[in-house]
């Protein structure tokens, strides 16, 4: 199931996606919570795509890429700044210049006390696409990535959760104005997606709708006003103009 | 008016507390968006006394003391581990000597666009109590502060939002089993509350419910299992059993 969430005239609504469109589904978390796929609610819709969750947790994994030779990082983005596809990003003229880093993005279904590396997939409703933006050049005066990290609509996410996808293997490219900068996966991931997931789950308690970015292996690059960047992830795109 | 959030057997429920007890008010944030101060919204209730808001966006300043002489740096902290007053916080055996760390805590209004050192007070709902619990020693690992910052139950806030209070003179104790550790205030703190709300302000969105804490200026003390600790912040008592 793709699932999205769509601002309809009654509100924003989860959805999934098929070819009919935008067909209304119960809340998805709280048909996780009882085993189930979310059930049909309604006729399709029309409706403008937003972020397929809003996440009271955001995890960035660092140091998850072939080059990085320390243990990696867990650390923690603002939920403010999470934006669906397309919407633009203001690139500020006092923040140096921006890094763009697709990333797959895990969504998680329930509470994870007692996740393993194991049954990590057990508490994944799905995967979907991040761009974790950032402004490297802050880094002087902000070891703890707040400058850098916090700005306004530096967490693109979606456009869907991706229910089907298989946590071992999800394929990953970043590209600017249509260009492929980097094709990569999980698979040059050096710690692997549930790996991240019992790290970060063994250190804090992460629940419903809690978003982890699994780090960048090598799919980052400096990127500057005009330009549009995109991630791909498990086939679908998530588009980011800079403006 | 001191706001508090109470468990009742409807849920929970903002209230105000009286001499008769806690009086149910409308939503505090929805009042402010209007300017307004909250309505009465039914009779006084019984109920358990919750941390007085659910915070999407935790921000912490770090540095902001009288013995650091480098510029102050804000960090997340996750907004999962808050719980309220009177909560026991489990100490785990595998994550090194806590250290509890008593700070002024501000409750965000509304949206911060357009917030100003001069501004700041328009845009604060009011001051409460936090205990800014951490677990130092996994630092080695951890300069991103993930596992030292966001264990279950390490922040706990409340017991209610003080709207009267100046935010340019609030009072701090630290005390462990009864013992005050440390009494100081907003005073000593390098940075100002209006400059740290200006200085976060600048690099993130903010939103109401959003909980700064503004920094432990020497109020702060490595604490053990059976302690109890409390932080008085403008005359509150938020009380932590460690077990």
């Amino acid at each position: 199931m793709r699932i999205v969430r769509v601002e309809t005239p009654a509100g924003p609504q989860f959805a999934r996606l098929d070819d009919s469109g935008f067909v209304p589904i119960e809340d998805p978390f709280l048909a996780a919570a009882d085993g189930r796929t979310p059930s049909d609610a309604g006729p399709p819709v029309d409706g403008t795509i937003l972020a397929p969750v809003e996440p009271l947790v955001v995890v960035g994994i660092a140091q998850n890429g072939p080059a990085h030779h320390s243990p990696v990082q867990a650390w923690l983005k603002s939920p403010r700044t999470v934006i669906g596809t397309g919407a633009e990003v203001l690139v500020r003229r006092d923040a140096g210049t921006p890094v763009a880093e697709g990333e797959i993005a895990v969504v998680i279904a329930r509470s994870t006390i007692g996740l393993t590396v194991e049954n990590a997939h057990e508490f994944v409703l799905g995967v979907t696409a991040v761009n974790d933006l950032s402004s490297p050049d802050r880094g002087e005066w902000d070891p703890r990535n707040f400058e850098s990290k916090s700005g306004d609509g530096y967490t693109p996410l979606g456009p869907w959760i991706d229910t089907d996808a298989d946590i071992d293997d999800v394929e990953l490219e970043l590209l600017v104005d249509d260009v492929v900068v980097c094709a990569t996966g999980s698979r040059e991931l050096p710690m692997s997606i549930r790996e991240c997931l019992a790290y970060v789950a063994a250190w804090s308690p992460l629940g419903p709708g809690d978003v982890i970015m699994t780090g960048a292996p090598r799919a980052q690059t400096p990127v500057r006003r005009g330009q549009t960047v995109t991630v791909r992830v498990a086939r679908m795109e998530l588009i980011t103009p800079l403006v």
